[in-house]
């Protein structure tokens, strides 16, 4: 049985029909307006046209960058789309000519089930997913099971606090995770790095060519082997191993899989991490640790996940 | 379809025969010698011989105070018996007469579930059992499954970090959770103050009366209206509170349950972990703030958790 | 010996002739240019040749919000005027007819000079004064002796860490005391806390009337009794109190000196502060808690200060 | 001027006659009993009268591990001998048959001032001392001046504290730099390593031989590049660089001298240290970085500074 994933981002909607064994058998795009609701749910109508005229699919699933509500009806909050309490499920099958099956999910959710069903998860039954980007987002699955919590606001892994009294974090706590272990944060540690150790500087000053440092600089000087971009990355492994252990206090998971931008840096962010991991992991010695793995579906992993959630 | 639930202490055992409704239907208790696991297999063995003597019972489920590997068979390590990688299912069977099923949970999760079915959780499907002790245990359920993770060693909530370079933790960690949200870290805290405050601190000594200020005396001194104990009391409820907002982050939760000894504090602890739980959630506004209860199953929840574990 | 003091603001001067007991004989104000360092040198230039024709004097002393060199010469850097490695004694000596002493002081080391020889801490010799407004700013004197440490940069109390990797500063480190023990801090407090407990901002919001909760807000709003007003001072002073005593464990001072908008609120700041100086206190029991007073030079601290100061 | 200086160990006490350039003219020895003060008070003076045989002396200090009164006159406390609110100048004095100067001061101040006066501090004026070894030590001195402090209780450096809700000190404060920066935290971190990382412990199980690991083993190591051992010192320094960082945010320092057993370590310690310092070093770039320097003076520094003092 086939379904669709459709991927929202900011400006454009990428779509495909999905196979049961995760494969993407066909694909289109389209353009949204983000301030215009509405221009998304026709865009997503748009695709599902295009896409069922080619494969008979029984589901569409959408992944949304958003707090969804825990019947997968709702977009509760969007950071970089204007929807507020928007019943996007609704409004969508309002749009389609069938009565087909329609859920809506959060992108990194969608993103971690892609992983779990079909990628660097698909051997295990509990893994952490951690995507690194601009923030730290990420996807738990346990027992073979998506968490979503009982409001549909689980998995926001970026905000579990490390830091007591910690860096100020846009969502007005103090010490989230994703405040140390993301891009944004490897950028500002570069930054501050390039003013505090200037001697040792010389190799990211050269990459940035004038501009601000940027995390792809850090990784491409670091695979170069430059000491200080090398302490970077492993800086911020470091806390991406630590956080793991916290989570793996709660959840046992067998498996933590790196995702987003970051995972460029390979062994450079990976070792770092597991060597955190270990160092920090409670009941040491009575089980393995968890593998750290990279993910596997890259920019798919949206529409695939999206898809199969939508067979659920 | 009853079932027997057996909850091992140090020195004794407790069992009972528990119907559907997690109701006990039957008791009795039995002597171990903690050095000694082999005493502990006769004891679990004479319990249900007994017991099974006066109801059909279709399994029999065995609490004990240790890591359970997954297949929940084997208790990896306990802290106060002698257990390591120690066979307790198949050592029981071998001595029973029936062919009865026979599960090894761990003694948090089979508390947390009996509250979960039967107790103060029994309205949600999401719920975090906090045990407020000598340590800080507890259990997690998720989406109305109880979590034992990759290697059945989930639900160690007590050594979340939460202090980076913070107190040293006998697992051989700093910062760990139970470290500042116990009934260990309520009595060092405490005498700390004591010292450091004598003139806030007459109500406690007379208390204690010579010996050293337990928790208890802490609570009783609260309740009576005593300002240190009652800040002695918020700070710990602070820590449980904040604590289990960063288990929201990653999990969403619609109820903490608080149990262990210091949950006779009440609201003197539940309130100020609710303020501190509200004023460290992610997500804020976006969905209900979980609730915060206390446990309800008292001792028995072993025993019916146990039960109730094994018939699944 | 009367000496002249003069405190640089950013468009302004004040300046004044001070006896050798610390009061002011003669005022008089100029006004200056911050992106013009020449103007600040005339008008410096301007009040002398005023206020020396009504007394004799024997030197004049400039306070100046900034870095200042260890011969108290130049001025390294200032945040709001445009002095870089800028030769401020120099400058002013070639404008003025006299062959009179001239130095330059950090602004904070001559107030708090002018609290020690004249003001709050006039009975004591070693004593640490902390300018609580929008930055944590201070005086050290040790000894009956300013410190102003090898390079004139000493005293940047504000600067000490107070939370490892904790809040960012402008200054580029993390965990700066002044992110934490400020006017700013509070006022960055006070708002997070009414978005996070609306229910219990009530007065906060009404004081505000629809702008932003500033500082004089919440002291006002306690001094009325607001309970959440009243704890957001007790956090403030409690970070003011644990902070001074790491500089106890260094310094050992008789006397902490509170200057600065907050100290408006009186007990309400200083009485959590003694508590949890006393909480943090090292060799307890065998020296007396320092005292934690008031300022009271009020404004004219710098003009006092400076004076002084130019006659040693 | 000759001067005596004894420095007073736990069951031995040591004396020289010291010049005005530091030199030690004549040695001797005497034995001591810790828990009876009145054998050392009869320890002192008979040095003093062997040693004032054979030079002709001004003054007597005497070095003491306790905290001294303002005065120089009693020892407060002290951790290993039985002394506490002891008037040891008086006592001494009484044995004296001659109407010699007398002064207590602190051992560590003692020995920072040796190192100010004749040792690695003799080119400046604001020098930070730093003993490293069971706890952390240390020594200000400031414009010049050693710092004693209002109640003479000024440099217990290790109780600054540096990380809130840290590891509990004997203190009984939580956090003290001495947990973090101090040979029993290196001794503390090396056996956690050996028991989280037993791939990379080789060596330094190989030469504590069945013993614990202890801090020379891990400098022995470091110094033949086992990568684990090179860590846990560089983690050692960046503690320490980073606590002289907040202490220069109040005093501004030349220098910072590095004593104790850990000293051994030589640059395999200062390095990181300084890089630390330098990177969380406030008013960066207005001012130069402090050099770290290992203390010169050895096991003289006690009886050289003591007398040197007792001069003044």
């Amino acid at each position: 049985m086939h379904a669709i994933g459709v991927d929202i981002g900011g400006t454009k909607i990428a779509a495909g029909v999905v196979d049961e064994n995760g494969k993407i058998l066909a694909r289109t795009l389209g353009a949204t307006e983000p301030s215009d609701p509405a221009s998304i749910d026709r865009a997503v109508s748009d695709v599902y046209a295009e896409l069922s005229a080619q494969f008979e699919v029984a589901a569409i699933g959408v992944a949304a960058a958003g707090f969804v509500n825990a019947d997968r009806s709702t977009v509760l909050f969007a950071p970089n789309i204007a929807w507020r309490d928007y019943p996007l499920r609704e409004n969508v099958r309002a749009l389609l000519t069938d009565d087909v099956r329609v859920v809506v999910e959060n992108d990194a959710n969608a993103a971690g089930w892609a992983e779990f069903r079909f990628g660097a998860g698909r051997d295990v039954d509990d893994m952490l997913l951690l995507t690194v980007g601009t923030g730290l987002g990420g996807a738990i699955v346990i027992g073979g099971n998506l968490v979503r919590g009982a409001w549909g606001v689980a998995a926001e892994v970026g905000h579990m606090r490390v830091v007591p009294h910690g860096h100020i974090c846009g969502c007005g706590n103090e010490g989230c995770w994703e405040q140390y272990a993301s891009g944004s944060a490897l950028e500002r540690d570069a930054r501050a790095a390039i003013i505090k150790h200037p001697e040792r500087a010389g190799r990211l000053l050269e990459l940035a060519d004038g501009d601000l440092v940027e995390g792809s600089h850090v990784t491409s000087a670091a695979k170069g082997g430059d000491p200080l971009a090398i302490e970077l990355l492993a800086e911020l492994g470091r806390w991406i191993g630590e956080g793991s252990a916290s989570v793996a206090a709660l959840l046992d998971p067998a498996l933590v899989v790196i995702g987003g931008g970051v995972g460029a840096a390979g062994e450079l962010l990976l070792g770092p991490a597991r060597y955190a991991y270990a160092h920090s992991l409670s009941a040491r010695g009575y089980r393995p640790f968890a593998q750290f793995r990279l993910a596997a579906m890259g920019n798919d992993a949206g529409i695939v996940g999206a898809a199969d959630l939508a067979r659920i």
